[in-house]
Order: C-alpha cells, then structure tokens, then sequence
C-alpha cells in the first residue's frame, strides 16, 4: 500500500515545520505556491516536485504599465436603445465598468465599430452615425420605433480573473495591490519579451521543477459591470481573443472579413449554447491555430530548462481546446484544473496529456475556513461527486490549493483529507493506471461541438449550477460515473458514418441550443441518418428536448422514432391518450420500490405522439419518460434528468434498454440500491461506495442473485477481493 | 319586480301539470325541446313563445339514405410514416373510424390526394405514387429514412355531433337510432330540397314561434379514431366545410388553387392556435360568404312564416363567424349557446343580434339528474362564474336544457334554479338592458385574429379547461367580468392605427401562437406601432411569452419596452439582478394580505433584461410579475394568469396602472376583498356579489374611505341603494 504520492500540497513561506508534518501526512509529493502565496526557501530541501504559477499575460506589470498599448480586445454591444423621437444618442459604455474596459477609438470606426438597428436586424450606414468623444454614439435619424444598439472595440485595460480577485477580495484597501493590465502576445513585442523574460525566469528558478501557466494568451469572456459585479461570464467565450492585429490576419488567411457582429451575435458572443456559426468556428480555429504554436514555443523553453510544462485549466486557457485537434502539438506534460464535481472531474481527467491533476474543494480561503465554515463537509461532498469520475477515468494526481496556514487551524480536516487523499492512492494503485470494467455499451452523445466540447456541454460558469441548466448538464454528470464507453460526436461526425461505432445515441438540452441541436434538425441527411441508425437496430436516448426544430408537422423531428414531441398549442385539437405502463425495465426497483424520475426542471409538454409508445411517467399532460420500440431499435425519452443517484441508474438503466443489453445489467455485479456504485477490476476486485450522504445497506447482485449485503457510512468505500 | 320573462323552460310530453308549475316557479315565458324530446300538445295553449330545433344538414335523414352522394367532405392527413427500406404502404384510414369517414377515391387523385415528404416539406409527384383499393397508398421508392403523409379527401358518412351523442349514450344498443348522415347544402339538389322541406316544415308548425337552427351547413372539426373516441375536435375548425364542388369554386372566384396541405396544414388544420395563413383566410371568407347568403335564405323563409329565427352557436355553426363582418346579413333575430363560464357567457352576450340567449349548466341529463349527482352545486358554479359577465354585458335571454322529468326529481334543485332565473332578471331590470359603469380605460388585446375570435381566444373545446393555456384563457375569463371597455384588434388592425382608441393594450399567449402573435412580430412596422404607443403615454400588458419572436437578439420583440425577455439559454452567461421591489400598487392589498399572483401554467425563464425594471415577483430565476416604465408609458409583464378572484383583481389593477389610472381605480367604489364585485349602475344602484364560494366578510372602499361593510354568504349578491 503506497501511503505518498500523487498528491499536490499548497504551502507558504514561515511554516516550514507544520509544511513537513502536513506534507507526511497527506503523503504528498509535490508541493505549489497559490495565487498572492511565495515559496518558502524550504522548497530546496524538500523530497518533492516544486511547481510554480507562471502568467504569461499578465505577470510583467512593471512592463505592460510601460507598454500601455499592448492590451488585448474585446468587442461589446451597447445597451438596446429605442428610438423614441429625434436623434438617438447611445453611450456604449452605460452598464460596463470604465476600469475593465474602454472604448478603442484610434481604429477605422467603419470596420471596427457597427451600429445595428435590431429592429430589422440591419447595420446602419456608416456614415449615418458619428462618434461624439469617446463613448457616445449619434444616429441622427433613426426610424421611430426602432431598437439600435453599438457594437464598439474596447481595450481590456484590467486583467478578469485578476480583477475579479481584487474586487471579491477588496483589495482597494490593500495597497500593495495594483490593478493588472492584461498584454496580447500578437504583439511582436510582446511576444518577444514574453519569450525572453520567461528564459530569464526559467534560468532563475532552479528550484522549480514545473511551470504551471495561470495560463497563456486569452482569458474566456469575463466582463463586470458598473457596478463592479458580473455581467457577463463565459468559461468558453472567445471574446476577449480580440485585436485588429487578429482580424486583420484573419481576412488574410481565411480570405474573408468578420465584421464586429460575428462577435457580438446579437448579443449573444457566441455563447457556447448557440449553435455556433461557421465564421465563429473558424475563428476558433484561427486562435486555436495561434494559441497552439505560441504554447509550443513555450513548453519548449521550458522543456529546454529541463522542467516540465503543466497548465491551469482556466483563466486565460482560450484557444487551448484541450478536447481540439491540435492540442498534442502544444507539447504539454500536465493540466490541472479545479474539481466541482464528477463532469469537471472527467474533463480534466480525460484530456490526452501525460498527466493530469485535479485541485480539490475547498479552496483554503476564508471563505469556508472560518468559525462559521464547515469545511469537512466541503471536502466530503467534493469528494463524493468526483469519486465516482476517479473511479471511471482516473486523474493522476489530486492537489489543494490556498493558503495551507489556513488549513492548519482545522485539525480535524487535516485528518480527513489525508484519508481522502490514502483513499484516491488506493483507487489509483488498484487500478494500475487502467479503468475498471466496462459495460459493452458505446455510447455517444450528438450535439452540435461533438468531442471539443466532451464533458462540458451545459456548463455556464465552471460547475456552478444554473437552475435552467440542471436537467441537462444532469445527464453529463451522470454519465462521468457510469461505466460506458462515451464519445461526445457532431453532426458532422454523424454524417460521416460515426454511428456505426455507437450503440445508443443521446441527444440532451432544449430546443435551439447547440446541445439540442437547433437548426441542425432540419437537415433531412442528419434526420436520415439518426433514423436508419435506430431502425437498424440502434438505441437512441432524448432528454429534454431532443432533434427539436418546428417544422413540417413536428418540433422533435425524430417523433415518428420517440413517439413524443413537444406539443406546440397548434395541437391542443388532438387527442391524446397516453398509455402509461406500470412496469418496466428501466424504472424496477430489483425488488425494491421502482426507481422514480425527478424530471424537475426537464421540459414541458412533451405529448405521446403515436400510439406504440409506452409511458412510464407523466406529470399533467407532460410526458416525463416514455419508451418506443421501432423497427429494430429502441428509443427512450425522458423530459429532464438532474443528477441525483436514483436519476442516475434510471440513466443506466435507459442505456442498457435502448442498446437491447439488459440481461448485461443484470449479469454485472451492481448494488441494488442506486446510492452505492460498484466498479470491478480486471483483477477481480470490487469497489463498492456509497455515493450519498446517507448511511445505505447496500445488497450486491448479480443475474438476480445476491452476492454480498454490508452497510455503508455516508461517503464510505469498501474493497470485495 | 318582474318575476316572469326573460327565461326558456325544456319541456316535454307526458307531465303538463308540472310544466306549467315550473313555468310559474321560473317566471319562464318560452318553451323547447331539446335533443331527443319532443314538444307537448301543450304548447298551443301556454301564454308563452315556443323554441323548436331545425337541423338543416342532417335533419332529413330519410332523404340523406336515398342520396348518399351529398355528403360533405374533409381532407385528413395519414399517419407520419417512415420509410426504413423498401417501398412503402400507408393505409390513410389507420388511426380514423371508418364509420365516421371513408376516402372519397373518385376524385382526380393528383389533385385531392397529396403524398408529402414530411422530413423535407416537399409534395411527391403524383407519378411516384399509387392507390391500392380505396385505403392503401403505395410509394415505390422513397428516400430510405424520410418520413411520409397522406393528405387524403374523405367523405363525411357520420354526422359528428350525431356520432358523439350516439357513441357517449350508447345507442348501439336503441334499435330506434339510426346512424345519422350529413349532406352538403352547396350541391344544388340538397338545397332544393332543405328550401322546400324548411317552407313545408314552417306551414306544418303553426304553434312554434321561433326556429332554433342547430345549426346550419358545417360542423366544426370533430373526427374520432377507431376507438370510437375523439381524435381531433376543434370548434372553431373549417376543415368540414370541404368539397370538390367548393374546392373548385374557390379557384374560380379566388384565382387560384387550394391544395390539400392548404387544409391539413403539417396536420395541425389551421387550428385557431396557428397564425393564420392568408390562403386559410381567404378560405373562411369563401365559406363565410357562402354560409351568410344561404342563412339569410332561410331566415326569409322563417321570417315569411312569421316566425323568429335563432341560432344555436355549436355544431354546424361553422362559416356564421357571429363576430365577423357579414353576420348582420344573416337576419337572425337570436343566438343562443351554452355558458360554461363568463367568457362564453360574454362571447354570446356581446354579439349584436337582437336578442341572445344563453343556456345555463347542469343540463338535465342523467349524468348530473342521479342520486351522487349534485346539481344545485352545478348550478352554483355555473351561476356564480356566468354572474360576472352578465353584470357586465347583460344576455337578454336564459334557459335550460335536457328533461325537465328528470330535474323535478329534485326539488331543491328547482328551488334554486328559480332564485337564479329572479336574480337575473332583477339584474337585467336594474340595469335596464345597459352595462353599469364603466372604468375609462379602453383595454384592447392584440392578436392575429382580432375581432373575429372576440371572447374565443384559447378556447379549445368549448369552455373545457386544457392545462396548457388555462394561464391565458384566464385572461378572458378575467376580463368577461371587469368593467372596461374591451376590444379584439389584429394587427393589421393595429398598424391600421386602431391604437389610437385604445388606452390599455394587452397581448396574451404562448411564443408561436395566433394569440401571442408568432410570426407578425418579425415585422418592424408592427414592433414600431406598438412600442411607439407605449412611449407616447399607452400601458401594455405582456402575459405568458408576449410579443414573441426569436430574432435580432430578442426573444420578447418588445423586450426594451417590458424590461423582460424569455432567456432562450444563449445568455444564461448574463448576470442577472433582479430587483425585487417590496410594495406595488398592482399588489398592494389596501390594508390586507398583499395580492399574491398564482402563475401556475404559465411561462418560464422570462428574466430581466434591463436595470430599470421591477420584479414584483420571481420563482427561482423567473419573474412572474415585473412593472417597468417606459418613456411616458408603462409596461406590466406577467408571466401567467390562470383565473381565480385574487388573480382577476391583479389583472383589474395591471390595467389601471398601465393607464395611469391608479386613481380613478381608488376613487371607483370597490370591495376590498377581490372575492366581491361591485357593479354601479347609472341611477346609483351598486350591485354588490361574491364570486367565490366561501362566506366573505365584505368591505367597500372609496378614495380610501370605508363606505360599507357586510357579510356575504357563498354566491350571494346585495342591491345597495
């Protein structure tokens, strides 16, 4: 049994003996500084990796104050401003915070300024608007009636996350603290300096053994408003990828123009819901492109230096797509990322890079570690969650991260992080690096992104949940512990043939968003596609509202497959008598109660469309989960699946009976009661943990017979040799 | 006090002695038959006028047998078929009950049959197509995983409220039933000979003094699947109007073709929910035109006998449209309908005919008439929900329907019933045939119909609650009973300037729907008309998903003038602060419990998308009520308005403050408790009821001074002098 390693310790100058005692007893073997923490000269001695935060935005302020024209930008709509009578005055920066950003001027307003009249959707001439000092805009004549809004260049003149440190943090009153100013490393100059000062850096630093970069170029779309809160937030958002530097290069490699409306989209930046268009795509690429060969020189350099090259998945990761294309070009050894709960778990944990890292809650901030914190539970709820990804695909390492100082002062969950962390190792070493068994089922999940975005469809902010998004983001948190053979596809991969390695096709969100696919639907290839699949013999899952678009008779424009579709109103006329069933497959309970949906969230009136169509649950007139048998095939509809335990196994369940697998359920090892998972190792061992809060007596089967009975502890596993 | 007039008695052979008892207990001054019974000898000597049912397209049932090729026709749309390899066979009767319809197959099959691709909205020509028999259409080589219709012409064999009625009592088993058979009144031997048999009937009938058509030619859609239950039934549906003859007549008159699909429309048959298209106006004007000049022959002939003639607003009424444009030219001297609540008790009140009348609930039917039944709280109900429109827009006229035998049996019953037959009339007499004052404010709800569908939006089946758009027809049922000056424009009405009359404009309805608007509000001239009325001093109401249209960064189309939009998760990334403002004078409870909206049913994820708005009130992140003003207008958005007293007198006071007529609502006299309405008539009398059914401590209030307080028992009203 190894009692070290692969565990990241936090640690801070002048607590060198308390930094021993807690390195020993969570067994760690590498040790980091945090965001305003130094590394003690202690590091020196220490038996153990050294990482440290390395920014290549932002870590130069002596210089970027020097260099004020180097700043990144960022395109942003003014407020919708109906014209009213007379000239339309609109000040673009009403609602943003002038300390962030500020409008760029010094640019040829034609192309890089756009004033649309939203009414119409049409771009007002040029020339029928003029710029009066820096922030208002004046259209003399608008059209009565009509709604218009700016789309303006601003610089970004405050670095996001370190800004968002800084205001959370009030560091106003701190005056050690200046405000950061972000530089874009287009800039030859910058680049050549960045280059240069990190050589520099990496020739001083023998102590350092890995570079963790907080992170490269980009930071996803973060932007306060006046009064310095949130205004918008975009973990995968582009916008911030901009400068008339990048676009003007764009024009000449792609031979076409943006315009600042392929940013704004109608105000929507190409959040990564909308399905997403074909010049936001490219200018994904582009960045990605460039992204990717800048990183290179980087992890070169730092390769060269004889260190290893580690990135932060965060902050200014745009452009990296650690699920894109080119990803292995960009020469990383490690990526580490903060851990929410099991999908967060799994999108780090399965990106291909030697080793990957995953920085467990809580964060030691004041926050949570204070009298009234509970930190424990914290740490076990933490752990709960991504327990079950670790489990399926297992990180490399786990590490925390704050201020160790603060740790110290809760002796109790010192102790129970040091289990937590002997409890991954264990995991980590009984799997010898490999996955427990899985079932033969492939799954694939159809959306718009396809693998760019695995294990992070229906994310808004990283892992904070949305009440909009609950039903849907479920079904990702669900599958990140469940032991199938997922593969997130595209259309596009469908359409080339990616369905004949697939068993059951899901297709999870609400209609018009890129995870349900929106106007993809109505490609009839893509409908013909996904229904010879099905009738083939293939099982296909829709939660929510799937292969939604209105159009010829139908919102779910597979219906005929489903035996479902969203009832519109223009259907009210029909009759509806929808045949529900008492018992099936997927809901028995294995002798215990049936398993019952919390579809809370999930989609509304959704209606029995055919009469084959089995129901399994309905709320009102709401179908909340039916099941078709068609042609060879099976389909299964479920209005929303939020994750929770029982949520989960209906999920198992559904993919098991849609891929016509259900006698392989029944002959797998599997506790009865869905709190408690069971994984099984090639080596015959068995993992058996209670992925609830409660104390569960969990009964082991296997083809209807029972092999083990135990109690669990809220949180507890157990080995079965 | 009158205490006789004003009330129609059902009566029937066999109990003389108790008719003219209840004649006197009810102060009934006219009499009828209903369905299935028929008129005493009796009537020749009652001082009172008499009703008599004429069916003209059904009521020659010896005839219909002789001429079985008279029949109208309806174009049905087949099962959604996919084609999953090999040619395929779609039987179009599958899912119909051939007892109600059959394919009319001697008809130029390429013009009045249509197979569709429903998975690419293209018609298949004819040539790759074949009908097998008189059932099976045979598509030799469809595209493999497409799915296909079949717009079929189908004749009517089976009169459809015949059919419900024998089906619902079970006539299969009365050897004195038959199956009852439609004809069409536009082929000139079926009009001949209802002309004919009409003046026979009249000089036969020397003792009726009005002609209670039930009804005329159509018969709203109402078709049943092979289980002998309703598959489609839509009231306000033209889809019986069809026939070969009309078909053709239309194209000569109109100058171009209807195909099938113009009918069938993806299979929601120009449902009232759909916008409309023009080819399906025009196609109502074509009937309307043709159902108003052959009405108007009949009520010549009534009127030549000396006779009244009336008509019954359901079953055939189809192409009368009592709120369209020609109905004045039909000469009918009544209407009369069935009231389930105030919104059909208004629909019939307000048509300007010269008398209407309105048939009340229970029916005397066993359903109710047994020994668990409970009629008189039937009645109540009844009663207390029609009570507030009557006040409101008195009807000249009520009665009752089905066997009077079966209602004697309860006595009580008949007690009741005759209080509520004085009470009417003490209103009516009170109000000597006018309305009680009305507030100011001219409320106009804009939505594609208008005036047509005046007090019939959201209707589905006649006064039967649906889930799905109780949050909206509670709206109208809302409106039926509150003292403003309400009317139905389109939106051509609207950009016709209509809204120069109007203070108060409301638009109601879910995204997509005729009633919320769907495509209209794509068109900027529309957006303007509005949102310039609001910003020169008009109110709006926005209620469910208003103004609805996804485009140009909006969802809501006038989201600048609400301050609220549907959040379509493509902006889930903006933060949003709802203001949640504590006191409002929309909620506020004049010195009780504030008003709480129920919104049940209603829309979701509507969030604030401007600073200046407030949210009166929020279910997790969606607001269910919000105040926002704009320029010299005000806006109010509600997410939903099922009705209920407390949710009626938020509507009231949602249209004062729109109108910037806060104080004339508190200067009006008013109850305190929404459960009671008062009604002031011009000679000073107020009328003060509960609507509700629970004793209320009732307290009236003017410019904030208690001027009375009283207890109202459950439906009980007062005369305050």
């Amino acid at each position: 049994m190894n009692t070290t390693g692969r565990v990241t310790l936090p640690i801070e100058v002048g607590i060198d003996d308390e930094v021993r005692e807690m390195m020993h007893k969570l067994g760690a073997d590498a040790v980091r500084n945090s965001d305003g923490t130094h590394l003690p000269d202690l590091v020196h001695e220490l038996a153990a990796k050294v990482y440290s935060t390395y920014f290549p935005a932002r870590g130069d302020q002596e210089w970027a104050v020097d260099n004020p024209d180097t700043t990144p930008h960022i395109f942003l709509q003014s407020n919708r401003t109906p014209a009213t009578g007379g000239p339309l005055t609109i000040n673009v920066m009403d609602g943003y915070l002038r300390e962030q950003v500020e409008p760029q001027t010094e640019v040829d307003l034609s192309r890089y300024w756009q004033v649309i009249d939203r009414t119409t959707g049409e771009t007002v001439a040029s020339e029928a608007w003029r710029l009066d000092g820096t922030e208002l805009v004046i259209i003399d004549e608008p059209v009565l009636g009509h709604v218009y809004t700016v789309n303006f260049l601003a610089k970004q003149i405050w670095d996001s996350t370190q800004m968002y440190n800084y205001i959370t943090n009030n560091w106003d009153e701190d005056p050690t603290r200046v405000k950061e100013r972000p530089y874009d490393n287009r800039l030859p100059q910058v680049w050549d300096r960045v280059q240069s000062e990190l050589d520099r850096w990496l020739a001083d630093h023998p102590e350092v053994d890995v570079v963790r970069f907080t992170t490269f170029f980009y930071h996803f779309t973060l932007v306060f408003n006046e009064h310095r809160k949130e205004k918008y937030v975009d973990w995968f958002g582009y916008s911030m990828s901009v400068s008339v530097a990048a676009m003007e290069e764009f024009a000449r490699v792609y031979g076409y123009r943006l315009t600042p409306e392929d940013f704004v989209d109608e105000g929507y930046y190409n959040c990564a819901f909308r399905v997403p268009s074909d010049r936001f795509r490219d200018w994904m690429d582009f960045i990605g492109d460039f992204v990717t060969s800048r990183v290179r020189a980087l992890t070169d350099a730092v390769h060269a230096s004889g260190k290893e090259a580690m990135m932060f998945l965060g902050d200014n990761w745009i452009g990296t797509e650690p699920y894109g294309p080119r990803f292995a070009e960009t020469g990383l050894d490690a990526v580490v990322g903060s851990v929410g709960n099991a999908a967060t778990c799994r999108m780090i944990a399965d990106i291909d890079v030697p080793y990957t890292e995953g920085r467990f809650l809580p964060y030691f901030f004041p926050d949570v570690f204070n009298p009234e914190g509970d930190p424990i539970a914290e740490a076990n709820e933490s752990w709960r969650m991504a327990r079950r990804a670790i489990v399926r695909s297992p990180l490399d390492r786990i590490g925390y991260g704050g201020y160790l100082s603060l740790a110290l002062k809760f002796p109790d969950f010192v102790d129970r992080i040091g289990e937590i962390c002997q409890e991954f190792r264990d995991i980590y070493d009984a799997a010898e690096g490999k996955s427990p068994r899985s079932a033969s089922v492939r799954v694939g999940i159809i959306n718009a992104w396809g693998t760019i975005r695995s294990w992070q469809t229906h994310m808004v902010a990283h892992a904070l949940p949305y009440e909009q998004t609950e039903a849907y983001v479920g079904v990702i948190e669900a599958l990140a512990g469940l032991p199938f053979d997922i593969s997130f596809l595209s259309f596009e991969d469908v359409l080339n043939g990616a369905l004949e390695n697939i068993d059951v096709v899901i297709n999870v969100g609400e209609a018009g968003t890129a995870y349900s696919g929106g106007r993809y639907w109505a490609d009839p290839q893509l409908q013909a596609a996904v229904r010879a699949f099905v009738a083939r013999g293939g099982g296909i899952i829709g939660i929510g509202e799937p292969c939604a678009y209105s159009a010829n008779g139908a919102f779910n424009q597979l219906s005929d497959v489903f035996g479902i579709d969203r009832e519109q109103s223009w259907s009210l006329s029909t009759g509806r008598y929808p045949r529900v069933i008492d018992e099936h497959f997927i809901t028995d309970g294995e002798g215990e109660a049936p398993l019952s949906l919390d579809a809370r969230g999930g989609a509304r009136y959704w209606v029995p469309v055919v009469e084959s169509v089995d129901i399994l649950a309905v709320n009102g007139t709401s179908v909340e989960a039916a099941v078709h048998s068609y042609c060879d095939g099976r389909a299964v509809y479920l209005s929303g699946l939020p994750y929770n335990q029982i949520n989960a196994r209906i999920l198992t369940k559904a993919i098991f009976w849609a891929a016509q697998a259900e006698d392989e359920y029944l002959s797998t090892a599997h506790s009865v009661d869905p709190r408690v998972d069971v994984a099984t190792y090639d080596s015959g061992r068995q993992l058996v943990y209670n992925s609830s809060c409660e104390r569960v007596n969990a009964k082991i089967v296997k083809n209807g017979e029972i092999s083990e009975v135990f109690t669990l502890n809220p949180y507890e596993s157990t080995w079965i040799d």
